[in-house]
């Protein structure tokens, strides 16, 4: 099955690319297939239970900052590895307690192709949408960090009999910017909380919450739901995300014509393109790049590695 | 030299303590006199360069999900150690990496006594404002977690020439509620970032956040700056504090009077109330107990264990 899909990224041209809808079993096919070309959509699903990432990689001299942002923004920013030394994209250093070593994380890795797409941004601003690897670009100076991603608790949800709406309508799950503050570490200041969303029933909302609460390392519970939800975060239009694929009623009616429906409450969780943002917002110099929003890093280690009980 | 100074708690009685300023050399010496009703104001300059504590006794059913609301929320709730096992009001295990030894972080300890004053909750309302001891209150069901405090990186500001204002002027250091949402977990829904406040003057803000970066342990370096974080955090009132002593210029004005001076501006940091905040929003069945605010249990390590360069 090929279905096309659209990677919008707001004020910059939109990107159509075509979702070929090839499965891939484990992380090391995935980031095969994304290293040849292969893969280029979007990964949610691919390789089920296994850990998928986020990526941003800085020039050095950031490193530290935002490592101290990620440990203050858990939630949005849940910190997995980072590049072994700067200048490394094939060896990973833990940021895992469960997983210390690098390796299982991701062994056979290059970071500059192993996503089916990536942004590049100079000077804090977006410079590349969607490119296919970032090897002109990179540089020894550079450091790549893996942030958690919300994909990797999809399975359990499905497990659950309750699969995200995206994921079954094989979209991108819709992103949204909100006015929820990030605590700011050294020169990352000003920027706010990115959010992933998927709408659900009001009554399954506790079990959702009890269902992600584990997964620690990739964003855990949700951070806010319902339709109230909407005012507390700042997001003035559920229909018009800045990132992913507005979201749908099983209808195909555009989810805002929901509004009020509990049948079909918007539920959001901390979101691993919160990085990019907080770059965007930073004013740094120099060349930065990160994983085009739901093209995700496929990583070897399994959900239920990191899931605490 | 003994002041008067108030402990106010809004829309409950105004509790008006006598601070005698007896100084205190260590932890064990601050604790002590706390067990012996001899320490009963704010403990801002107690022991300098030890570390305080904010202490939260809850449930033992409501634990875990307090656990998860601290690694969720970092700044605000920055978990340092708690009962060794519940019903333990002597021995602490310790959540610091720096500092594994629960014993390290204080011996010889009754968590009932060891605070200056206390406040209780019976289901999730206040009931007791300021009290000397919980021992009646205490049950072989109870654990305790000790929180970083603010007043722990206020020895470096010192050092730095910089020395909080409400330690130059002997009172307590100004408390607020905000709206900034904390990242929800388990039973603790709905609550927001409590925050403590210090007037600086906007020049010195870079290095005042350089200093407390590296206390990520106590609160870590600020959370928001300037005379515009008032509206950002949703604080109507600068001279109101929720929690502590009003703030002050340095000629004795309410510093609301001084609203736009960059000779002070407010400061914000995370803080310890923020888990009695949310245990008042979660609606909690049964006794909960808590320090009164300003009132911390100094411990035996010191400020220098926590720091990260």
């Amino acid at each position: 099955m090929a279905t096309v899909n659209t990677l919008t990224t707001k004020g910059h041209p939109t990107l159509t690319v075509e979702a070929s809808k090839r499965e891939f079993k484990t992380g090391l096919e995935a980031r095969i297939a994304a290293r040849a070309n292969e893969l280029t959509s979007f990964t949610s699903g691919q390789a089920p239970s296994h850990l998928q990432a986020n990526l941003i990689v800085l020039p050095s001299r950031y490193a530290a900052d935002f490592r101290d942002l990620c440990a203050r923004n858990p939630v949005p920013c849940p910190l997995l590895a980072e590049s072994c030394v700067p200048g490394d994209f094939e060896k990973l250093k833990s940021h895992l307690q469960a997983v210390p070593s690098g390796d299982k994380i991701a062994a056979d890795l290059d970071l500059r192709s192993d996503c089916p797409r990536f942004n590049v941004y100079e000077d804090s601003k977006l410079k590349e949408d969607g490119v296919l690897d970032i090897k002109s670009y990179w540089t020894p100076d550079h450091v790549a960090f893996l942030i958690g991603c919300s994909y990797s608790f999809e399975s359990a949800l499905c497990s659950a009999g309750l699969p995200p709406r995206h994921f079954v309508m094989n979209r991108n799950v819709a992103m949204y910017r909100t006015s929820i503050p990030l605590n700011p570490a050294g020169v990352f200041t000003g920027s706010t909380y990115v959010v992933s969303m998927r709408p659900y029933k009001k009554v399954d909302v506790p079990k959702i919450r009890a269902i992600t609460r584990g997964y620690l390392a990739t964003h855990g519970e949700c951070l806010a739901w319902g339709w109230d939800a909407l005012r507390k975060l700042g997001i003035d239009d559920i229909d018009n995300p800045q990132w992913g694929d507005a979201p749908l009623a099983l209808d195909g009616r555009p989810l805002g014509q929901m509004m009020g429906d509990e049948e079909n409450v918007p539920v959001f969780w901390g979101c691993g393109v919160t990085p990019q943002e907080a770059v965007m917002r930073a004013g740094l110099e120099g060349t930065v790049m990160g994983h085009a929003p739901g093209r995700m890093l496929v990583l070897d280690c399994l959900e239920e590695d990191i899931l605490v009980q």
